[in-house]
């Protein structure tokens, strides 16, 4: 275990609840201890129904034990014991006009070896140039002020490879930036950019809450936005390390589903029409472009 | 291949179709035929927002080529080359007083070996008794008319395990009967006990959707509906191995996917309150039981 780590992603986890509160402006977190009966626990924290969430969860967990060992050897290290601790969040607007976000941080063990993991992606629906760019700008930003170690333009195209449908090809969302295993061979300084990432967090998401929790959507819309939804149960049961590790490690389990969206839809075989913000979503927008660079002219 | 299965599945899937849609009494079924570039192919049948029926997808498939070798492994047989042919079909009536239906039969080769697998599950939000024993009697005599090979009790424990959520320790439904590579040295016999599980669909299933498709329901049952149809989609994209198989041997998305509940809902934690229908559904219903035996002096 890391203890500064456990500690830094225990209090990150009020300071963006007291900013999603903040900018939700309606009910406040729910909040559940609980315990894990292989070892730790953690905090969860939900928001449902509210005035701009429509569910918004907020994870923070320290949890160790054993590992079943098939699963172990996709890991580093050696062993089945294992120590991980981390804060994961998904927050589901109620607009379809707001992107939902996704970000992660974590520290795990397993045997001798150590690591840090983590990333943010934004999924929108009706995706505007500048949040896009706002958001891959923030976290190139973090990067940037610690290129000993972190790579924007790798852990993009990781963020791009790893939140990808295989079975649809087609990515979930815009990106944005997604490392892992690092850190074994300069732990502190891996431990300042994930703080720096966990700062930036905020930043880097609610500016484009506030610019487009006020405008008003169409019934059209609302349903596209449950039938897209849809694409992140798929990708969240059928890909996610994160949910798999969950599951597989007797995690809480309403604490690793907090992540499915509120309410979501599936029809067969939709199709948007030709032309319409709906087709530009997969054929424009779900395609990876070096966003941080781009400006209203490339668009 | 076996092309007296192949000829078979395919008029079943008729058969069935036609009589959906007279119990239904809305919509017709809309056809998709559909080839798979690695071989093979299929004919989807989906209605959607019809009378009784959210979505009701039945699927005829014929695939062959290769599989992924990894995956090939888990399988009996020798090799990476297989082929498939098969109907499979979910249910999803609009009326939460109305259970979801499964069943799948199917016909698989790998290398020389060659099987049958299918079998089929209830999965009701307000179960009432008569349905339940009804559904599981249906199956029970069919087992009976080929008891040399097909044991009720162990296809309805089978099936009892097999549909099962390990990260909720909680049935999917009530269960019904399942089997798989079953036939390796007996296939003809295996076939006939096929042939009259496909046949007993209709019977099994039709008679507890005409008794329940006329009673109104509460905008709460509804609401229970919608959340409960989130564990459906958890076992059919974290555990079933048709859904898998599928997604893991390039087929067509849209038409494994079809599966997937029209409209759900996901609530954190939902608890329902002591000595409801609801809170029944998890503590009496989903503990499997001798359903087939069972009088209604019993519950």
């Amino acid at each position: 275990m890391h203890p500064l780590a456990l500690t830094y992603f225990r209090e990150l986890q009020d300071r963006i609840c007291a900013n999603i509160e903040r900018v939700d402006g309606g009910t406040r977190f729910r909040e559940d201890s609980w315990e894990r009966e292989g070892g730790g626990g953690g905090r969860s924290r939900i928001l449902e129904n509210s005035t701009v969430f429509e569910k918004a969860g907020v994870n923070f967990s320290e949890v160790f034990g054993e590992m079943d060992a098939a699963f172990a050897n996709h890991l580093p290290g050696e062993g089945t014991s294992f120590t991980a601790t981390g804060i994961s969040l998904v927050l589901h607007p109620r607009s379809p006009l707001i992107p939902t976000v996704h970000a992660n941080f974590r520290f795990l063990t397993r045997g001798s070896a150590s690591w840090f993991g983590g990333g943010a992606d934004l999924t929108p629906y009706y995706p505007v140039l500048e949040d896009v760019t706002h958001f891959h700008r923030t976290w190139k930003a973090v990067c940037e002020r610690h290129a000993e170690l972190a790579n924007y333009d790798k852990m993009k195209r990781d963020c791009d490879e790893y939140f990808h449908l295989k079975h649809r090809n087609e990515a979930r969302g815009v990106g944005g930036f997604f490392f892992d295993y690092t850190g074994a061979d300069r732990l502190d300084a891996t431990f300042a950019f994930v703080k720096d990432a966990g700062e930036a967090f905020v930043s880097s998401y609610v500016p484009i809450v506030e610019r487009r929790k006020s405008l008003a959507w169409t019934a059209e819309q609302r349903l596209f936005q449950e039938y897209r939804r849809g694409r992140y149960v798929e990708f969240n049961l059928v890909y996610d390390r994160g949910t798999i590790f969950g599951l597989k490690t007797n995690g809480r389990t309403e604490s690793i589903l907090m992540s499915l969206p509120p309410v979501v839809r599936y029809i067969y075989d939709y199709q948007p029409a030709v032309g319409s913000p709906e087709a530009a979503l997969t054929d424009y927008w779900l395609k990876p472009k070096d966003w941080a660079n781009m400006g209203l002219s490339d668009v």
